[in-house]
């Protein structure tokens, strides 16, 4: 029976250290487990809370990174993209284009990354119900691109948290299309006056074991070998060093939920 | 490995042969499946939106008939409670005194439900975080009862909609008390213009498995020979021919979560 | 033209003292300021959050003051009950009986208040449409009682915040009834850790001013000579030194509202 | 005394005639309240709904026709840019860019619209607090524009409804910008099946007089001679003919609150 696919990495492409370390981390566990793996980091954030935020490396530099993970492990990889005129350049390195939630109604950057012909992979808005996601798939498959992601990443609960709305997985599944939950951002805890988004990590397990018993077709987890010093992202992030047991749990769980 | 335990029944008495039918067949399932049940009816519904709706069929009629289910199948039976002055009758038929979610904070009506000496389970009200339900628990402990069980039934989420915050069933435990998901009214679409709650059975799949696989000890579960034709909540109960097949594939998740 | 009325005072009738001052001072501020006034001003609380909050000074003892700021100043009152048993009691002294928003939908309180032949004052759940208050509407004039008002308290945004939907005023004011706006309770910040709900008094001017514009034809204002002190909603209730300037302005708005 | 200034206009630039005849009347109308008046219309939409829905006349014809209305009324104009790169040519063209509420958090954005030396008008995401608006304030400042308006569209309130804040309007004042309320959508009714954005236009004049009432500093309303036939948000749209009698009473507001 069919396992879940893993979207994972460390938030952005802080440098090479960290990404090649978690790539051949993360490879090793899923080869074990027999996850299909795709490598994420972002090559640039663009809607960090605070103009002093941690950008990049570089969006060259981070694309190239991003390749070579590609060709040292063998794995697709995806990055996101914030403007329709970043679609094709991305695309020249990777293998999955992701729009960002906040962006998936941009019809200019989803046309765009459709023409690619990459796999796109749109995120839901926090503020879309899951029903409109019909909309951003409909604008994928008619500039051309069959290939899609959704993905889950909660949705907005007053100003400073967010709930998974878990029926959102049957829901956009039946848009044919694979649906991934983003078991990071679900837990952010926006809007922290600090300009530091918070999170809360401990609640992971819980937040992707349901999403593997409703028949999530992927999880997206960003992981880091030190995420107190990671560059973005640091309050979710998973320890690199607890992915292994996590999905170990999960692969147990989705071999059930399979025959259910 | 222990399993998890059901509350489900009819919303409401309805009458004795919806009640005894509803029961056999589901002490039957129980039974066959390993799962302790608790028989669930309301002995009146004290909320209801419209003042023609049915609210019952008289309390010592509906409180003699769950003493029956109980004598007749020898199983727990629950029923929830609207006024303080309501807990010691109806504690003379039943072995759980459920508050309504709308009830959560009244305190009179806790500390009643407390000095029967029987087990409470409260309701997490739509509008309650999950850790606020610890004074909840509180006001029971302060009263000499320990025998406590929280529920959740969903937050709320707009004037229409609810959302089950799975969070809140670790967060919960972490009280010392067994956490239920209440399946059918986490599907409410409240505050329809009719004046007849909504719902959305095809989903009470999704909301029991992921509830199982975050660890919830119990579920909750109205249902009913033929839902369209019930006097209550007929939008959300499911029906009865259904409740085996769920319940299966629930146990089959519930045995691998328990060796997580 | 028509002014607003007002009702305020003390959250709780924690004594003698501060009711009849605070009584004395605001019944000589609406007379200035030609307000119509309903002293309220709760006999107990009894949805505190936590068992040691302070909940009265006894049924009776309160009731009993309320009715002598009644005879002294020859005000109308109001107080909220918490259960249909509390209704005919309470309306041996009082004018108005308000059903607090927890219990708006509990049909045999809203009954029990309405054979008082009393006015009733109905809060908004914080989980309710404008639109659903028409069931409440409805199930006190199937009893008999046309004397009705409707009370907004804010609407559910988040486990810990409230926003006032100001859409409901003219909702509600379509089912003929008198509309208030609780400016009091409406910037609670629930479910606070320490149990004790947060607040906000630094808007209650703004939450005021909106009401007024939109056309409410009251306002519920919690006020005490010295919040910090108060033994409930110290968190949220107006200093009463500043009442007089915020009614002014109100005032002065009202004036040219009722000229639009 | 001050009066708050509007921006207002056809949602897009559907063709001269509806630009040209729009600006003509609400030129006069503010010129006889004595409102200053910015012509708002969008030159282009990037996040419409569904693929087939009205984008545009194209850029730079639609961009003309803004240079023409501030020609031939002497009225500054306002649109919005979806991407940096369109910030310069905006620029061109308009006195003031306004960044979209889904993309307030895009800081390249932000950066390339501050760059221009224009007015940046910043709509608050339906997902932020008004507080964290501070982030985008800095960002500006940071890039050396302090020309900065904030304008409230609403808030997240589940998935198919909004709710106006009204505390967000003072809480952005203390930021030192002028503060605007979009009363055209705040009302919107997101998510709806059909793919074509709901609204409530029967709400505008409530939604209107309490930000004029709390200090709003300006209203942002979309009009159009006739909603039912315009090419984008003709749910929301104020008929141009009931625009004077709308602003004739909030005028009177002003003059009002201006003393308060």
């Amino acid at each position: 029976e069919k396992n879940f696919f893993l979207m994972a990495g460390p938030c952005v492409v802080e440098g090479e250290e960290v990404v090649m370390k978690t790539a051949e981390q993360v490879v090793k566990i899923c080869e074990k487990l027999k996850i299909p793996y795709i490598f994420k980091s972002s090559y640039r954030k663009a809607n960090r809370t605070r103009l002093d935020s941690f950008t990049g490396i570089g969006d060259e530099n981070a694309l190239k990174l991003l390749a070579k993970v590609k060709a040292t492990f063998n794995v697709p990889v995806v990055t996101d993209i914030h403007a329709a005129n970043e679609a094709a350049m991305a695309a020249e390195y990777v293998d999955v284009l992701q729009i960002p939630a906040f962006l998936c109604r941009q019809t200019d950057i989803l046309i765009a990354a459709a023409e690619t012909g990459k796999i796109v992979n749109v995120k839901k808005g926090q503020f879309l119900s899951p029903e409109a996601m019909q909309f951003a798939v409909d604008k994928l498959r008619q500039s051309g691109n069959e290939q899609i992601i959704l993905t889950d990443r909660g949705a907005t609960f007053g100003y400073h948290d967010l709930i998974v709305d878990y029926r959102a997985i049957p829901t956009m599944q039946q848009m044919d299309v694979p649906v991934v939950l983003d078991c990071t951002h679900s837990l952010q805890q926006p809007n922290q006056t600090s300009g530091v988004t918070g999170g809360n990590p401990a609640m992971i397990e819980t937040i992707a074991r349901a999403g593997i018993a409703v028949g999530a077709d992927g999880l997206f987890i960003e992981t880091h070998p030190n995420p107190a010093q990671a560059k973005s992202d640091g309050a979710n992030m998973l320890r690199l060093d607890l992915l292994e047991g996590l999905l170990d749990k999960l692969v147990r769980l989705k071999e059930v939920v399979n025959t259910l």
